[in-house]
């Protein structure tokens, strides 16, 4: 059997050795992945973000184990985008979920960029696809921080799960990373602690005057006050008045004890059905799905363009160095040279 | 006379509205570039930069003061590429800065990201020529943070200050985020704060650790042992045994008090005259200006590609969407078409 058969077969060698090619890009990686496509699309994805110590990984531990007692199998994608001198393994964390290791229901596999940042949410994407194939129900997608990188892979998600914990600053940091724009549901976590009720407030105050800024007809800007600050937001949406829009709830949870964990997976399920049967969740499927194929696009474009041109640009770059040519001149006749127009 | 004749001139409104206009893109902008090239190459460009906090903007107000003292004159460009949601405007900071604001021979301006975020680094490239053009001396680029995009935006300055502070945690956030290969010279700023020589010997580690690894022929990979954690350390430039090679001053200083201000400028002019004069130096300043024509030409390309074929783009993400195709072969009927091959 070739590599997308046992995949298929749900072999788990098999899928680790995919991953593993589909990360490296070795040489190959594409045939499988359109090898595999037909098999994927069942399977739920959700994206889980939040800032380093909201308790992320604690959650996506619960998570999988709630998935795992409604009887549906769960793959992990640990994703480390903001180093390129961790090998990829943020181990600490990954150990909490360890107890899950020996459950054959269970797949988590780490990654981090590799030097090809900007394809850091591809390899995301393929590896889902991966898992998808594989058989997995539940895909979640895990990032250790919210940078503009790892808001990029939540949006390989169907669902993005946003993490907070009271007193951490989260909430400017939120509206400052866009993460109005990604969360589909918030988790406060660690509510038993003091100012979880201020993180909730904070955050419906923020996602009120986000809607309303968008929704308000011909207004394409508004500004939020939050913290003291005047901050503008911006909504990247068409401006549409549509009943049909998910507003993200908030739900407090406390993950070490198990609390309120349920109610999230209840909110996840609801906005999968909400993608699945609305047409702003329909439209919200293609736009994604058009984001992934210009990604793409863009990705393949710069390296066959690279590759082709590979004398013309050192040619070029040494002219520039000698001021014989602007840049920008030099960059418009590459692309004449590379679409030959 | 054109607006690039006026910003030659020293004409400071010509100098506004160009700077406005490439962040913007405005039709004709690249004519303007193009047309400003020839009088630019003189500045200096020092990038700023390091976690909110560290006194930034307060140590920028201080070069400013030093450079304006030995008759130079001085633009500054103040980056903000985390968030889609200010409008560009960190203004609390900037206030520090404004009593540069009647001197003619200081010219500050803000840019944020406008949706195009990997282009802000070619934004702020730009924006530098422009101020380069128009007689600034020395230009300073200062970013609010240090993610990778930051990081990013700090590679298009000749030499980079990175700032810290004692106890805020920035020597593990400084590893995970290249920092060592960005930095040309290390200021630990609020040096009258305990931990502040904890943080120069944390430096000073990571330096010799990081440079020997890259000297150590042969190996290409080691690791740091750093607050508990083992970190990898991979090294981007080829390994080579080199006596002239850069390695980065660490300087204490309190902007506040402007203690030890003169002897970051002295770094930073010996890094100048290192990047001018020796031929690692060169290599490095070649290095930067191919990637600068490899991140245009992405760019151009492109955004060509997304312009001449929208109409395809969109029936094959249709046929993604309905299953007909999968995303790769989609992308690569995609890129032959475009390439006409």
């Amino acid at each position: 059997m070739d590599l997308a058969a046992r995949i298929v077969a749900r072999d788990p060698r098999a899928a680790a050795r995919a991953m593993r090619d589909v990360d490296d890009r070795v040489p190959g990686y594409l045939e499988l992945l359109k090898a595999i496509f037909p098999s994927t699309g069942k399977a739920t994805v959700v994206g889980v973000t939040g800032n380093p110590g909201a308790g992320k990984s604690t959650l996506t531990d619960r998570l999988i184990e709630k998935y795992r007692a409604s009887g549906k199998s769960v793959g992990v994608i640990c994703v480390d985008p903001s180093s390129p001198y961790t090998g990829g393994a943020i181990l600490g964390d990954r150990i909490r979920m360890s107890r899950h290791a020996t459950d054959p229901g269970v797949f988590i596999r780490s990654v981090a960029t590799r030097g090809h940042l900007g394809g850091l949410s591809r390899s995301a994407r393929d590896m889902v696809r991966i898992l998808d194939a594989y058989g997995a129900d539940v895909v979640i997608v895990e990032t250790v921080g919210v940078g503009q990188d790892e808001l990029e892979i939540t949006r390989t998600a169907h669902s993005t799960l946003v993490v907070m914990a009271p007193g951490m600053g989260d909430e400017v940091q939120a509206i400052k990373a866009g993460i109005l724009e990604t969360a589909d549901v918030f988790a406060v976590n660690k509510a038993d602690r003091d100012g979880a009720d201020a993180t909730v407030r904070d955050l419906e105050l923020m996602i009120a005057l986000g809607t309303e800024t968008m929704v308000a007809a011909g207004k394409s800007r508004g500004h939020v006050v939050h913290g003291g600050a005047k901050v503008d937001v911006i909504p990247t949406s068409p401006t549409r008045d549509d009943a049909e829009l998910w507003t993200p709830p908030i739900h407090k949870c406390v993950a070490t004890k198990n609390e309120g964990v349920a109610e999230l997976v209840s909110s996840l399920e609801k906005h999968a059905v909400w993608l699945a049967t609305t047409e702003a969740g329909r439209a919200r499927r293609r736009t994604r799905l058009a984001e992934e194929v210009r990604e793409a696009l863009r990705e393949t474009l710069i390296d066959a363009a690279t590759h082709s041109l590979r004398a013309e640009i050192d040619a070029a770059v040494a002219a520039v160095d000698a001021r014989a040519v602007d840049p920008y001149t030099a960059t418009e006749a590459l692309l004449a040279k590379f679409t030959g127009r």
